[in-house]
């Protein structure tokens, strides 16, 4: 990977992941360019982007995590000061991608919020954007501008693969059987097989459930729980305590975007079974709440890869969501 | 149902599926609105509506079947006359809406087709949609007008029950993993245990599928396939062979959309153990294929209802796709 | 005021004010339609409203307080719902429109943020805005659907015509140069002296400014403090001092907009020659911090009239900041 | 003509006329870049360019001959793959602009579906338009982006000089009145003179139409007809008939857009006095129909110098159609 | 024609032509409704509407005559004042739409001003538009919004039916052969024959013109010459020459669009020949210009008419200028 | 300042103020580029412009003085030009900007019109905007493209700073209290005292006016009134009479916008008390009113230089109106 011209390209950081933006810009071997920062008393944000944009390429790197709204709202002042002060090019850089899960109506007068934020994000000035892992693959075409939802799959396979499980004792899990599809694709690429929880049946009818999930489990002593994000844990928590009882020995917990709150982590943890949970840096976890059960992947040089490639007018396919999924998918509708 | 003003109403049908636009107009106790076509020696289409449209709601009738591209050009034609005329509100009812496949980009530098479609029908001039089981309920937020994805659903529900078939002897089975989640939602509603096919291993190792398959139907001797839409029948044909393989005596085939390419469906009546093809009439089946097993459940009065709801102003609710799934997916992020 | 028909009219309320939206819908003989808000554990606010709001007039009450980025994506969120949900129009009441002051560039790269806001609100739905008391009467030109910046100001003149202070006792005091204009045109209408401090020197050169102001307020022994909003208070803390000096024996401090953040509203109360702060409800004031110093009038009333007036297609002048400042702007140019 | 830079420019075909697109291609010594195309059971089209497009001037080649609704959905989708994933400039590059007819309202409650088009193009993602002879030069004005119809018309002028026709045998005919301009400058070019038929009567009133066209004509022996776009040939047929009827002994018929519907070619070759049909290949004409009275005049090395010129940003104004109509123009509305 | 709901309906007059607006809002028995201009010492323009328009149907008279640029500011500010105060329908009628002649590019890096004044009025406000006797009728299609281009054919055929001329005396002729369709309708509707000039050659090589010309008008003694709009008449006045060189005896001519610079309107009337000047009122003619030889039919009837039909809904067909022209139309691409 | 790429840049003026052009064409030693200008005999105007602009930066200069409208139809139609012909930034150079008081909406029913303005040139194609000095700062967020807003104010407090006036002699006089901050800020940093007349008042009641003024100006015994634009200069003249007559021995009068209609220039020339009116060249000048007393400061340098940090991408800060006034401001919400 070459350098950037410096003159050419700014990399901004919102505060929601300095961390992160700060190892973007490390890999590009590009300084982060200085912003400053305030909150008025009226709550009102203020922000100033401390270099000059004019026809340059702008990067700004923004997490949505929590306070998600202040995060946005911070975010989308940054995209209006690029466009207003004459940037030839805005992208968004979003680790993490908030509302993805409000991307579609199963409820009357709700808001399909994703597809509201990415309006607003093209709205205050954003002429690209990239992400990673969308809860839906289909959240990409709410973006009405170019959009790279990236993969940390690639992270996740190299270390499973690093820990030679044979495929006779080891499972992935899908907790979801309505997002099993991501799940389905690590497990074959991996050479495993795949079980799906029916989710809904756990909160309505245990018994079907672990009927269900038995058949499908049988056998195996490991699981690897496969899923893209994890806020509360309650899902996997029970997914364990019913894996445990169908004579799963062992869990390994993947999410990409390990939001875990509350005590999520700590309760996760707890779970004697489970050896390992690995996570990516697509939202910070405070030094103090990291277990040595925890694994953190630095999706930095992905990030730092794609803006290379992108500013340097590169194809980006291979690291893409889609990567390995391309021929089969054109199979599917004949 | 009370009946609509004549002078405030418009009622057109493109030319994809006049029997069921003269359905719909007849629940509603409506004339068709006359429309003149042609198609001149250079291919180029003509549309000429035959009633004034100035300040009125206009509903406009065309199920997105083949020839696709010409089924969409003329209805955008129609919207853009509409629109060019002076309507009010220009309504598409889009019974089946085409491309819904192409929801996302799982291979560069392809089309999120069915986010385009939308936005071009936005283009020409549509305000509102109306449409019936989009492929993937994400494809909602694709429209930026207001859009109501009504389901058939509940004409599907009561037919299976009239049947008053047994729990144990029952299984819904999906034929993909990836679409599992409307399959388990019907089971739900009917009491009835899900399975669901790994389609995508099918092609790739047909063992491991049945291994994982088995683990779901063993001990049902019948199962009822639920799907969108089928097109050139192979996935369900395989799906059957598997089924039947595993002990599965009697089958019955459910989709909404039943395009039924080339001689599928004939394909699926000659598969003894399929006993049922239960489809509805968004898509127009010509009166010489139709086999005795199949049976055609008509959404003429679900669009009526849906139509003479808008115009009147009251709830379609009821008529959603996510009618009764709304609760628990509040719960699903908490 | 007759009644508004509750079947073309809904009224909605955002979590930041309910108070003053169910004064609104009282004033009005309505009922507040339900909304049920929630938050799930990754932050992501969630909201429904409670009736069906198709082809009806849809007003949004929320007040842009602290916390601002949370109100203002709860607003956006229930127009993106009403709008997608169909509603005809869709107004947002926004009784203290934050970012106000975030109005023009005086540093480089910022965001002019309160058009930013105008812009996003458009995008996600309003179609309509009503507010109050802008810091600037131009942040009106930022909105590019119809708005109407709606005033107190004669509740204040009300308020203080009832006092029968004398002309050759009392001076209205703007706090700041820059927006003396407001607090000239109530000085001309009570029929008071004006004088305006210049708030730059005061952090600058205290004495200079001293030297300003004791020209204007000399001879006068009550000072009306007449400003838009109050946020920490500083200025005006500062202000009272300096008057203080120059010989002013009674203070009232006016303000549309009391934020009172921090403190501020105790310190102020602590000032002895302070007698009454007079301000309004657009922002609400906890119980508790209620002084026996502190009149706030409420403008529930106003907003009643203007969405009544605005229901029933009557004139909204009467109501307007620029009531009574037609004629002379128009000479004013000449 | 200099080379271009093969990094920074693309060029793709549709699968309406890969030849002329090659030959355009191939006069810049550039390859096409390949384009993968599929249709699939349902009628959906599938389409993936073979090329990165990130940040590079994209030029696609689609002529919209029929089947045009398959041609144009064809070419919005490679627009929308263009502009989805970061092309920088997409121009469309449309040999034949079908639609162009449609470009007025003589009928209420039809389409202006040359402008529709036009903003459907736009909408899928076109930013830059050429296109070759539109039926009227208004359609231009449809375009919304920036838009060049280059013209053939010298490619003519140069055929018909070589045969060194003398002006008092020869007159150039306009098969309708209401075209009658472009036939007046290509007139004007050669020296020689104009007649103008009147179609409408010709359907209405043949007598009416033969005395007008005959105060014209006669004294000459030669006609050369000059039109846009031969569909049927009816008109020129019966054009035909009438000429020879009135002494005219030899004919050329000259097109830009020879789509020659049915056997509509065939007829024309069999009139025993047309000795030439001259057009170009804006529209392919298989191998088996060429009629050794057929001549083919390759557009492509207009377009191959309209885009070298474009993409080294030198003026395009001698390709264009107005050409040498700028002065008096400038003149007619004194 | 009954009478519209006074409190539904605002109509207001620019500056151009009060007279017009007034005769149409007669023609309705409404009021004009009251508007205020001024002019500031720095030439910016001042209005007010002196009527509420909040979700009224407002209708705004103004010709766009000279002075072109104030009466389309003026115009201009009254559609953002009728948007931003409320109105629902914001309807431009504009009987005589300047700039329809530029409404090409015949020339490098001109502009299609037609097209921009058309994007102009959108963004200034207007949802609707209607005006009369477009230069060219694909004008039409640079709207973005719904049209109606109107007809006074029908006060001109009546008025030459009237005269009782006889087919055998009377030619029809149009002053330039690229706009000889309106008078070929013209002569059709009549039952006479057409003459058309070859405009551009009169100025290159009047023989050849004289030539063309001869062949047609040879044998009538009565010319009756038909044109969109006549400016300074040079064009008229030249044909007139030649006309009476080719033996014409009487010459009529008849223009939609008066706008007579400078003295042509009087050089007109000083050619014996010339017995009637036939024109309408979208251009005001001052008094003292009228001669006896013009005779200006009233359109205010036409707008009136349509403005009624439009406000209750009504078709407007018959007021199109395409009124007669459909049947063919559709006939002429096939 | 190095000089600019002939080959990418490109310099148009209007007819608005050629010789500024041609200053800040000279002062980047470009040449200005060539354009005609036509106005037909119906007053329409007509543009071309007379370079290439094909993806080129075009930078069009125009003062939208008298005649306003025709001035900003003329900028309307070369940023329309600039746009369809294919400029990659179009750059509207506007040394006044007109409508800028036309800020606010002080009475029912009128136009925002700077607002207005501001998005017709989006519309026309701007893409990019310089002024200086604009009436109010918040115009510059009416702006929906990137918008430069340059000062003259360095230029006056060199030409003030060179005159080595005593602070205790000379006071800066605001016109009018609403706008007394550029004022304020410019007395800062001269390091003088600030006065603000009531200009309200001075309609209404001149005693308490001249009291207020008296207040701030005893004492000193020169006067330097610092106004953004002077058109008919009443107020001024009221102004210097009351000044006069609190004691004031000289006066200076300085204005950016150097409008002076009628007389107003040479009624300011003869009070004798003025010594010196200081403009800039924003506005034309004629020769003939050049009175000894004025003392016109070229902004064309500051353009040039504008320009040229545009064109190389360096930054424009040290330009602004804001440059000096960040600090503060930033403070004030505190």
């Amino acid at each position: 990977m070459g350098s950037l011209d410096k003159n050419d390209v700014r990399i901004f950081s919102g505060q929601s992941h300095p961390v992160l933006a700060a190892g973007i810009a490390s890999h590009l071997n590009l300084p982060l360019d200085p912003t400053f920062f305030n909150r008025f008393s009226n709550d009102n944000l203020y922000v100033q982007l401390g270099a000059s944009v004019r026809e340059r390429k702008v990067y700004i790197v923004q997490s949505l995590i929590p306070p998600v709204s202040d995060n946005l709202m911070e975010l989308m002042m940054m995209l209006d000061i690029a466009r207003s002060a004459g940037a030839s090019q805005i992208h968004a850089i979003i680790p993490f991608f908030s509302y993805a899960r409000s991307d579609k109506k199963d409820a009357p007068r709700i808001s399909i919020t994703s597809r509201l934020v990415a309006d607003l994000l093209v709205t205050a000035g954003m002429t690209h954007c990239m992400t990673m892992t969308l809860h839906s693959p289909q959240v990409h075409g709410f973006f009405s501008v170019p959009t790279d939802p990236l993969t940390a799959r690639h992270l996740f396979i190299r270390y499973v693969q690093d820990r030679k499980y044979k495929p006779d004792e080891t499972v992935i899990v899908s907790p979801d059987i309505g997002r099993a599809k991501p799940a389905g694709r690590f497990a074959f690429q991996l050479g495993f097989s795949l079980a799906a929880a029916q989710k809904e049946r756990i909160s309505d009818n245990e018994v079907v459930i672990g009927e269900t999930l038995e058949r499908q489990v049988s056998g195996f002593r490991r699981a690897v729980i496969y899923d893209d994000e994890i806020v509360t844990g309650t899902t996997v928590l029970e997914l364990c305590k019913m894996l445990v009882y169908l004579g799963i020995e062992e869990i390994l917990v993947i999410c990409t975007h390990g939001l875990f709150a509350g005590s999520s982590l700590e309760n996760l943890c707890r779970v004697p079974q489970i050896t390992k949970i690995i996570t990516t840096n697509t939202v910070p976890i405070p030094e103090a709440r990291r277990d040595p059960k925890l694994e953190i992947l630095s999706v930095a040089p992905i990030f730092a890869e794609a803006i290379w490639r992108n500013a340097t007018r590169q194809s980006i396919g291979g690291l893409f969501t889609f990567h390995e999924e391309s021929e089969e998918n054109v199979l599917e509708q004949k």
